[in-house]
């Protein structure tokens, strides 16, 4: 390819409109062009970019036996409703009536789509196990679409189900399809983990999120140091954080007139914020569901979690207590509030962390005063309950006992899935067993977000001045600029040669043919993250060398052409 | 690819629903699945048939210096209203709201997107010539889907336009894509026609479809037999057919009482229908807008051409005659119509080969009377006008005056079109011409219904068994089947290695290793068409031979593996 014959189209401009690095390099290196909120043009160097994530995603789903099909993108409202999900999806849902006004929608997932073609295509367990997938073009009504094809309307996504006649089948392919996708980034040399997914209403505890890692990431993760455990942060477990030492201190109240968070109690006390508890009231229900105030404890450093204190029994369905609840049970208002002495009998939800402390501080259940020197057993009962009631920190054991927890940030770009029976129970979907019963196939789905694989990858490999491609996804491996060479026909010629001797070696190259000004050339290539740059100038070909520079280097070499090859080959 | 891993699912059964064979044999082979009206999930078979279409197709655009480029299937409304198409496009436009309420529409073509990014993208003459393409889903609410693929609601196509800053350039482009048409066509190994278009409300003169030629084809094409000439049969010029001879009969009146057709008449006279000619009466308008009675003449054995009448002065908006008019001006009865000697004054128009008869049979305007030995100049005056207003028949002269014309029918599969500038003047789309001035560029555009090409190539390309295909779009090459591997594992073995053998030869080739009987085996490989197929059995095994049939062929061969890879590698 001749980039004078290939529309490169590029800008000097920043967007205002962009926020995210990704957004603002796509569209400055002229990959996208937006049509409309949420709609994009890939231009020809965008297009070549997504075509080779595609390609990478389609060689490995093939090399895992998984069989590519294509379904229609528009589907008929009845299938939407066999599944109950026509009204339940929600305003995501793109929804159309054709001429006869009959409704449809721009499909947005397909498995009403695919249990319907498998309820036709599937007759017995002997077809069984079958993975089909397709690469398409799907449409999500996002309320708020932005950071350019990142959260697009109109994506590209590969959206893989598979079929078998056991759950242990299921297990094996769930894990044959997470295997795949760790082959799938590791290719397109992506730095992603593979975390422990919440599965939602949809039950079963099989989930895994793919997420690149970026700092622009939206999804807050921890991973272990030690060993391939990832999660997202609301999430992962916080183990036991050790034994509770024997108590040291006497209980002593101390005057806090001010000081209404831990923060600022332990600045005027001069102790470490491990040392104090946050006391959250809440109000939850009893098992019969009479109303029951619960003060839930967790370490001043320490963030509550709502997802897990939902979990505890009593609080399901809880919410804040309000200032006269508190006043009733506790008679304090908040910024004191504690577990020792309450007015009224509560109960005590200690985060396990909390439980493990002694000589701790409180509130005082007295405006203007917290106590000190605080002991389990001594002061106050034991809690009621003690559960994992917080998020992860860094530093905190990592939850499989291996190595402890850092956090990073990710963009989730693919997900594996066990569905098990929903949607074939809804619609009906039975193949004949071994012994000739009608048997309800268990479901696995597993998607990847092609288009927002391409903004992923910029936001971890950028820097000031463009885009650095992982060598996979580049829209060539090399490039071959031309120093003057109206004024040295010399350079053309010897241009035009290494470009060609480049790619019948293999090695995917693109002529820059446009006549511009180094600086200007130079800019483009770098903004556009062409991996390896090889410059053909007079003075170069003097000496018989070629300038060559790495994407990532900081400084060029020159090297004769055995050596160049050598270099671009490897 | 093995099959027992490929999810192959024919049927024995013909589909009822079904009218034409390549809609029949695409259910049976399994190829496609019926979601909804003009819906469909195109199998892993049907798929791998579809993108060898793609490929060639992409590859020849590529080829031709053409740049993909991707552009979103959902189009805002706005920019359809730019162009006025948002109601005059009518009910094949799939018309949907967005959560807020902004209308878009499910892009049945991309002139309007486009021309949008080519206002934006192009600024110079510098960046001219350019052909962008994409292969991408579209939809067209189709009054009736019918046809299978074949006229589907929902289908994929390649389209792609190109941007000129002059009419001559755009004409150089249009031969390019004209002559990319007939590598692809060729390359598909598909018989096809370019033929003339009516370029319709559009204007322009250069306008060509590609039809793929089938006895089924929707639509009548003429062509030469000795020059690349075709065209739709109602565009198709009938040229005069030879110098008028003097007469040598007299006038006479005949009685044909029953006789009103030509037919009927000639069979009566004994005379060759050619001798007789047919009026049709007609009500068109004067210069002045005043009725006007038309008499038009074709000859007995040929068809009056409508669209052709309308180009005669005075027939632009014609109607037939009614029966008051016709007693009126001729002062007879349909039946015995005819153009000598009417009641009132009428004007004749008659067909060029109308007027170069002599000693012809007419209607007498009597009922039950006809004319023979009729001469003009001698029996009537010359007529009014002649024109050219019958359809060309086989062995016309061809308009281009190379050879005699034959007709066929053909499935239009490819269009292209000089647009010049309706859009990009619609639109104020203008890039600086070499003076610095604005100018608006002409465009061109160019389209393959990709999809279609399959059904198309099947009903050219099938037989009783099923399918035929053409090397190119063949799912592979060669297929090796195996009798009675469980039997014997020496053919097991002996397969497999020639299917491994075979591949890593260069031949697309797949294993039938699904343990069917031979028969059923070899039914399901003749329906889906498989050009080669290479039999492995214990009898074959011991004479160093392997059972060899072409799709075409009656007859197998035995032939050893020498001779057999130079038929397969040919």
């Amino acid at each position: 390819m001749r980039l004078s014959q290939f529309h490169l189209h590029t800008s000097k401009e920043t967007p205002a409109e962009a926020e995210l690095a990704s957004h603002k390099l796509m569209l400055k290196a002229g990959m996208i062009r937006k049509l409309a909120a949420g709609l994009y043009t890939w231009s020809p160097l965008g297009l070549r970019v997504l075509r080779k994530v595609e390609q990478v995603v389609r060689e490995e789903m093939d090399a895992a036996g998984a069989v590519e099909l294509l379904m229609p993108a528009v589907q008929p409202r009845e299938l939407w409703e066999e599944t109950d999900r026509w009204e339940k999806f929600g305003g995501q849902l793109l929804k159309m009536q054709d001429r006869k006004d009959a409704w449809y929608c721009y499909g947005p997932t397909h498995e009403e789509v695919i249990t319907d073609f498998a309820r036709h295509e599937l007759a017995s367990y002997k077809q069984l196990p079958v993975t089909f997938y397709q690469i398409q073009t799907k449409f999500r009504d996002e309320i708020r679409p932005r950071f350019g094809v990142m959260r697009a309307r109109e994506f590209l996504m590969k959206d893989a189900y598979s079929f078998h006649i056991s759950d242990e089948d299921l297990g094996r392919e769930y894990r044959n399809m997470y295997d795949t996708y760790c082959r799938i980034f590791s290719r397109l040399g992506l730095q992603y983990r593979a975390v422990y997914a919440d599965t939602g209403s949809i039950g079963g505890s099989a989930s895994h999120e793919f997420h690149v890692l970026a700092d622009s990431g939206e999804d807050a993760l921890a991973y272990s140091s030690d060993s391939d455990y990832a999660a997202n942060v609301e999430l992962a477990e916080a183990l036991p954080t050790g034994e509770r030492h024997a108590a040291e201190e006497d209980l002593r109240e101390v005057e806090t007139p001010t000081q209404k968070t831990c923060e600022a109690v332990a600045a005027l006390l001069g102790l470490g914020l491990e040392r104090t508890v946050k006391s959250i009231a809440l109000m939850g229900a009893d098992a019969g569901g009479a109303p029951l105030f619960v003060l839930a404890l967790v370490r001043g450093d320490h963030v509550l979690n709502e997802i897990k204190l939902a979990k505890v029994p009593g609080l399901e369905a809880h919410r804040l207590a309000s200032e006269a609840e508190i006043e009733a049970h506790l008679g304090s208002t908040p910024g004191f509030l504690g577990p020792v002495n309450p007015r009224a009998p509560i109960r005590v939800v200690a985060d396990r962390s909390v439980a493990a402390m002694a000589d701790f501080v409180v509130g005082a259940n007295r405006p203007g005063y917290h106590l000190a020197g605080v002991n389990w057993g001594r002061d106050l009962p034991e809690p009621d309950a003690v559960a994992d009631i917080r998020n992860v920190v860094e530093g905190d054991l990592s939850p499989d006992r291996h190595g402890t927890l850092a956090l990073c940030r990710g963009i989730e770009v693919g997900h594996v899935f066990q569905l098990g029976r929903k949607y074939a129970e809804a619609m009906k979907c039975t193949v004949l067993d071994e012994t000739g019963k009608a048997s309800v196939p268990a479901m696995g789905c597993y998607g990847i977000g092609v288009s927002r694989i391409v903004a992923a990858a910029i936001e971890q490999n950028h820097d000031a001045n463009g885009i650095r491609w992982p060598e996979a996804m580049a829209p060539w491996r090399a490039v071959v600029c031309m120093i003057n060479p109206k004024k040295d026909p010399a350079v053309t010629e010897a241009a035009e040669a290494l470009y060609r001797d480049l790619n019948a070696a293999g090695v995917e190259t693109v002529l820059d043919d446009r006549g511009l000004r180094p600086g200007a050339m130079f800019a483009d290539i770098e903004l556009i993250g062409i991996p390896h740059r090889v410059v053909v100038s007079g003075r170069g070909l003097e000496s018989g060398t070629y300038e060559y520079r790495a994407r990532q280097a900081e400084d060029t070499e020159n090297l004769d052409r055995d050596a160049l090859f050598r270099r671009l080959s490897s």
